[in-house]
């Protein structure tokens, strides 16, 4: 049997416990063309908060009803597809269940051999890409400037950061615990890290960017991206990755109250979404590996298990009870 | 005697009656590479009540006790530098005062066998150079793009959608009243026009954009911003010119809550400043008066009089009681 995660119904706010529902379905037979995998690791992401939306995005809602779309890595178990063999690992959207159906369409080749599996989720997955791009397409940093970074502890934000020293930027993060803080300069050796939850957040990036921002790259909005506008260089670019301290909020949407910061100082806020880099992935594959290789990125990753956990393990990515990317573990 | 127009104290809201002091001063004496220019007609803008705050901007502050910053057509009276001889035309920040001593540098010649002088704060000035750079630099219109141009009937709105509709686009202003609308459409041609105060300008852009906004050229910010960011297209550009709906705001300044859409639509929200094109102004002039002759572009503008009405005609283009460009004639 297939065991899916299905949106029962839109939540309001924070998802509560009938958001989704847990059923078993037959395994899908397989037809001329057709792959069946079998998902081991699942992506979980802020982005599925607003997945869940019934309005127009850059990919349709999710049904009340459909399986739970999420990014997955996942192991052919049945193919009549030639180059998708048996026992071979790919990444794709297998979505929140156990067994997925596909003819093969965006589905990227993975090789156990160059990283553990949950890294193609990760470093070498929609998450590396996103920092990837998002970093060096829109935010366009030159060496010797100053990259600050929201959600900088998390999946995304920790590369964008890594990605930026490599580039030879001054880089700042903002995340929410003192150990997220530590880590980041720490561990990953960046100039100064803002705990968001006892620093005032406006007065620490003018005292740690004292020559201001010139990429400021958003996970997260809200009032963090304001102080972040305050402090804009001239020809300063804010890149737009996501909103996540706005994702579950009901009444009070916050927004940019110094928006006009883009007009004084000739700025550039622009948003972007990975998928539309697909055709040059694996440009970012070769170059993450071989970081990777060299040491000078570090992807860290916590894999919860099981299907049934989906809910609590999904709700960690608001909390930021985690550290890294979040994966769950549905099979072996 | 030199009439002047000090800055006596800053403002909180609209700018209240002892906001600016009119006094009298020597003429200043004219020393060695020094220009005496009579200023004529001075450019009332909305940018101007941004300059009146203490913060730092694109700009410093106009200091309290300072002659107030404006635009000015100028005459010279007395000259010792050779290119600027008595009698010559220019235009520069003249400021709001009868005569202004100068060095000549940041200031442009005027041709009146051109243009009447008025228009060298219209079209073939700063409101002609903020259209054309913001615009062409920063909307980067391509032929059959859909531009939305707010504050559609102010001297920058209307050349905006005018050098639009040359470049082979569809255009649809906002205006507050309409009458100005009737112009828009009626003696400009333009495909549409939506009246704020009594359309509902969310629905009436979805309704006259029905391929959406390619560019928005945002002159006004609050919720006009917002339902613009609501319809912007795939890779649609906002323009940042200014937020002229915010610029009295005291407590409840409204910010664009619908920013997101810049990252489900891989857009772009870009100010700027017309001043950075400076050394490009020859380049936009010729088109303009190139398309003023072929009668493609029509400036128009208000001319109000008297230096001791500056209060009243500045507030007309807050309250939207005035056509097209608003000059103050201070001279003959």
């Amino acid at each position: 049997m297939n065991k899916q995660l299905l949106l029962a119904k839109r939540p309001v706010g924070v998802p509560a416990e009938d958001t989704w529902d847990l059923i078993e379905t037959e395994i899908p037979t397989v037809g001329e063309g057709q792959c069946l995998l079998k998902n081991i690791y699942v992506s979980l992401d802020p982005a599925m908060r607003g997945w869940m939306r019934d309005r127009p995005s850059y990919l349709p809602p999710v049904s009340v009803g459909d399986v739970m779309r999420a990014g997955t890595v996942s192991q052919v178990v049945e193919s009549t597809i030639g180059h998708m063999p048996k026992g071979s690992y790919w990444q794709g959207m297998g979505g929140v269940q156990q067994f997925v159906l596909t003819n093969g369409k965006s589905w990227y080749p993975v090789d156990p051999q160059i990283a553990p599996l949950p890294q193609f989720l990760n470093v070498l997955g929609i998450a590396g890409y996103t920092a990837y791009f998002g970093l060096l397409s829109i935010g366009q940093p030159k060496e010797g400037d100053t990259v600050l970074v929201s959600g900088a502890a998390g999946s995304v934000g920790s590369l964008v950061g890594q990605i930026a020293r490599i580039k030879g930027c001054r880089v700042v993060g903002i995340a929410g615990t003192d150990e997220k803080c530590n880590y980041l300069t720490e561990d990953l050796g960046w100039d100064a890290a803002i705990n968001y939850k006892t620093d005032n957040v406006l007065k620490s990036i003018g005292k740690w960017c004292p020559d201001k921002v010139d990429v400021y790259f958003d996970n997260v909005g809200g009032p963090i991206l304001d102080a972040a506008l305050a402090h804009l260089n001239f020809k300063g670019r804010v890149v737009l990755c996501g909103g996540i301290s706005q994702y579950n909020a009901t009444d009070s949407f916050y927004a940019p109250k110094n928006y006009l910061s883009l007009l004084v100082n000739r700025g550039r806020m622009e948003g972007f979404i990975v998928f539309d880099f697909a055709r040059k992935y694996l440009e970012a594959a070769r170059d993450m590996v071989g970081w990777m290789q060299e040491g000078k990125i570090k992807g860290e990753y916590s894999v919860y298990e099981g299907i049934e956990n989906f809910r609590e393990t999904f709700l960690r990515l608001f909390s930021g009870d985690k550290r890294g990317k979040v994966i769950l573990k549905i099979d072996e």
